[in-house]
């Protein structure tokens, strides 16, 4: 009996012939694993196609739920953004995906694990460090840094020569990832970073010149920094997710186009279309604004820093993320409160926010006679925490 | 000879009645000064208007550019915001004018120093940490802390009891704060942070749906993280400030709306105008997308979070932000090139950025063979990246 | 009837003046309260004292086994130093009897706390916000802010002229506090910081000089970062405490002498005799090498350093110190294990360290061919990790 | 003519037969370079030995003094500590030792470079990290990840093989590094971290139990952050590292043993001598607690821990350890004055410091009545600083 590899199969032409690589390669059997994480295609065809292409087996996961509460809710608690901008769409999904992957691999029986990941990317770090972390001794297999294989023409002779069928369909320029939270666009005119992107590159949200001209206002309810109602209805995450991916790419919401920091040490330009994702990010935020006292949120901005990096890096499955959460968990006990976002042509703005544990009290900042501040108390503040300056300055006149 | 104060004079009723208060309190002779930091009035009046009140004298002081180039420069070079909305407008404008306050008192021989900041905000912090750092003998004065004025009609009361016109021009109902760089609004119904701002608040920003359905594009060109250039043509820092924040305000950018941690512990509500700001933010930071390495980008985030707390506190004259200047300064070293800026109904957007030290480098990014990456590397860097994440896998296995 | 309050208590010439000032100036019942926080010194005495100076009751309330588990364990978990010396013995105390003074305060349902605190210290934030913190309604009184007493005499002729007994025996030069984590000195030569402090200040720890000349060892044994037993025998916090103090003091181990900045925007001088805990606090951190992996170690620096600060300022009932334990109980799971530790003459050093959960692996570091590491890796490692160096170098030869 | 390459020398075994190797392997002329950094051998006969190897020219070159200057300056200055406790000895010998490498490979017309580093180790990662910094052109080599020797053993044959004289000397179990700045162990015994270090580990410094039973006092004198004088009597910062090593070691002073974490993913044990680099490092403390205010002190804590992290990673040549140089000499502007430290048996502890800058004033401290600083200040400090608790508190209560 020959021994298992459990692949990451999408599909697509990349996997479409590594499975046949596997075999002739390294004699494996292969069990194809196709998540469906809400990238929007349709997943039943792959069943066929995967035993066609010579896979033994194939598991087709529904993960769009756990994709959620798992990874997007922690992650949204936390208010991690890579670079002030990236919502790590990705970026979070691969670990996710290659947990999966472990799981196949230990009910199967297998004794590694493939993806197919390029060389120079991020993902093939975020599969390969969620497999060390969950079972050390699995094998991981990576054609792309194996094969000689370089480009698509390659892929393609490759494919035919196996007849394997490769879809007919004009491949885009772009490289892209689609999941429910997001879709990423890389490569072609892209990189180079003085230029625009095209306003056809975007598939899920309206550019904002073509948006609506009304703005819409969603009103989203949180409970410890988990969102649970949009307009006063409750909502699964699923339909939540779906519901303001909806809204916010009609109205133009949600596109970051950036040159980043891969950890594999070389920058690259991306362009992301994270729709609902901003908008949660940017309640979220408002949110924590009412609810959250100074200390803590400005600890938590350098907690998310981090955060961001980890999960950039795909060190997700890692004791110093499970401690922020940890963190992230204590201070999100009191995020729990209404806010309304206005959608405008691409703009994300608040226009309200409420919550049942603010901090906001009218009563201190209203100017006049009050009870609970006194305002001679300023001068004795200000008399101590200027008084590191005033030291200095008497040393300086040399009057100590 | 009675002895000397010098006032913080905007004309306003506040600091109208603040002369006449000195005078009887003290007995101090007043000074008054009147700085321009692009409030947008004219000043020349406030000449006859002060001596009327009972100033002894009146400096009208043009600081527009020293704001621009020591205070604005060296903190849009820091990236500094604060709680990750506010561009510090008042903040940073406050040390400017405590500075050239001392400066008066010490050329006039004063011995004190008063404004008209009342005790429950910040910029009675920003004005007398100031003073302190500079002029640790001086006395400061802050009537709003002492008076027993506690509302505009009080304030109205004592200015007609003593012949000081008030200006008929029915006042708006909020509190503001402005200059070149940005125009603050505070109260009414800002103070409920459930009310969305009224269209009508807005002073310079046209709201994003009155704006052009047309974008503006602008190239900003930038030497050692300084704007020096706008379209192709070179500008000096005021110029160049008010073209940015014409052709933003035009285009609905600009606008922050948020409830923010004063130092003095309570909460607030604020709205903002900082329209060319928002762009040259913006913009900054595209370039340095592409010309700082990880390492110094995320370091950086750290050290901007904290300078945007030294400004806001008012903390600007000290050693710490000294130190972080020089930090600065030596990452913008490579901060030069030009930024394409999309202005478009409230959104300000990348549209293309290209640099001399640019890191970014398409060769290494490009799928395929290349000559400067070998894929192969990456497995070595996995597996040692990813090396404690395994041994502490194989720790929980007990197979150590 | 009378208004209440309750006094932190200790019995000493300040505490004992306050009780008769507060029923002349304010008209109330006065209630004691004394906390044993291991001062070492009898209290029951108190109780007749306090009634005779004029207080109406008193409570002795034995806090000891609570300072240790809920303010100690948290703080020595944490890592927790203030400026990279001073383990805290003061600052993590009063929290603890500011929280007990307001639940008399609550049971006897007095409407002030009082205490004994000087208006330049630390202390009187640490006891006020602490109050603020658990009763924000209540009142706070700090006789020392308000009281024309100036001086020891002063405070000696107002006993006096109350008959209220004042201590014959000589009183120290410096000022003291003292509970069972340590014993801070200050003021009189230790004033002057180019003094050295004179040998016989130590009152707990045997000078280095005068400790034994053969070393002692100590295995202390952690569970999920308390220490939970010495030498092999399990002992309760008290005890385990008392014995590391013990066996500390006689080897000269645990004195700081620092200047440290004080809240209050002043430097102090301060020694410190910390005998036990300077033991766990290096114990607990050669632990923490041995189970605590680098992100998660590195970023711990971080949060202990504002840890610190929190509980020096006296911040300890805060949303943040919570989220942070949160953090560190999370990384407290696995330090687990026993250390080894050589006392002498003030040295205090590990002589080794093992536990289940060690990510240590001895086949990792060994010199020659290994399973787990392929020395070949580090190429591919230090190419992609370095990769940024090298485009960085690249660009500036001018050859992208 | 054959291709040059220029070799890290040190005439030790390992280095010795790489000489051979890289001229079989490879059929480079080697040119090898043995740099002087204070390890306390006799270079001179490196010379014969050298060519007698097989290398076509040795440099010998002296580079003491540019270490001390330029690289353990700037890293005293900033306070870097690794994981508490290493104080980077090996780490910044490394870049200096590979930057007159490609000086060398410049001058002479070499394109690689090699060193005698294994591929466990952090040592690899600053020599090539700094070759790709400096010179990204150029080819490097690390013989110990390409070669089949595997052991001492391996070593001593491939070298008798070949006529290399093979030094008859026992060699200690220990791999070690000196310089004058500390000599590490590794290996051996220690591999256990459970085993306390022998005695007879230590080859500088005398073990405390075998130091002389008086103390012995230095004084050291900084001039902005940099030792410049001991005992009165200005030094040359060669004479001054001897003295105090000298004086340290004898007494004792300088040991640390750690469980520390590699940049390449494991764990390993070292022990180190480093001292009169623990009695600069402490002075040089001693003095920021005078001189510098809390804020800049606790920032730059968080600062040291990334600098430390930055050096022992070998990321010496970067923009961000440039751009902290800046910050950290900004701070070191008023780092100017004396330390006094006494040296007892291991024990380095401050007994005095003075400066000029200092922020230290007796008067604000001094217990009574003073010009400077209004006991009735704390309050209004307190009850801003406490607002923010406060407010939360209210808020529970329900009472907003």
């Amino acid at each position: 009996m020959s021994k298992k590899v459990v692949l990451a199969y999408s599909g697509g032409l990349d996997t479409s012939i590594i499975i046949p690589w596997l075999k002739e390669t390294y004699g494996y059997e292969v069990i194809a694993m196709a998540a469906d994480v809400g990238q929007g295609e349709e997943l039943e065809p792959l069943q066929e196609k995967a035993i066609k292409t010579g896979a033994s087996k194939i598991y087709i996961e529904d993960m769009k739920e756990e994709f959620i509460t798992d990874f997007i809710y922690p992650t949204l608690k936390a208010g991690a953004v890579y670079e002030r901008k990236y919502l790590l769409g990705t970026s979070f999904a691969r670990p996710l995906i290659a947990k999966r992957l472990v799981e196949i691999a230990r009910a199967e029986g297998a004794e590694a694990i493939a993806h197919g990941a390029t060389g120079k990317g991020n993902d093939q770090v975020r599969f390969e460090l969620t497999v060390k972390a969950l079972a050390p001794d699995l094998k991981i297999i990576a054609p792309w840094r194996e094969w000689n294989i370089r480009s698509r023409e390659d892929a393609i002779d490759y494919a035919e020569a196996r007849g394997i069928s490769v879809p007919v369909t004009k491949k885009r320029p772009y490289s892209m990832d689609r999941n429910l939270w997001h879709l990423s666009h890389e490569g072609a005119d892209l990189e180079d970073p003085w230029n625009e992107p095209l306003q056809d590159l975007y598939m899920i949200i309206t550019p904002p010149e073509k948006a609506p001209d009304q703005a819409t206002y969603v009103e989203i309810e949180f409970e410890k920094g988990i969102p649970v109602a949009v307009d006063g209805k409750a909502q699964k995450p699923l339909e939540l997710m779906s519901y303001l991916n909806q809204v916010a790419a009609v109205n133009g919401v949600g596109i970051a186009d950036m040159v980043e920091n891969r950890l594999v040490g070389m920058k690259s330009r991306g362009v992301y279309e994270t729709p609902g994702g901003t908008v949660l990010y940017a309640a979220h935020q408002e949110l924590e604004y009412l609810c959250l006292d100074r200390q803590t949120m400005h600890f938590k901005e350098i907690l998310s820093g981090k955060y961001a990096e980890l999960v950039y890096d795909g060190v997700w499955y890692s004791p110093l993320r499970e401690a922020m959460d940890a963190f992230v968990d204590k201070t999100q006990e009191v995020v729990t409160g209404v806010v309304r976002m206005k959608l405008y042509k691409g703009n994300c703005t608040p226009a309200g926010a409420k919550s049942p544990y603010s901090l906001y009290n009218e009563e201190f900042v209203t100017f006049g006679e009050d009870e609970v501040y006194n305002q001679k108390d300023a001068e004795g503040f200000i008399n101590l925490f200027g008084l590191p300056l005033k030291v200095r300055a008497l040393m300086k006149q040399g009057k100590k």
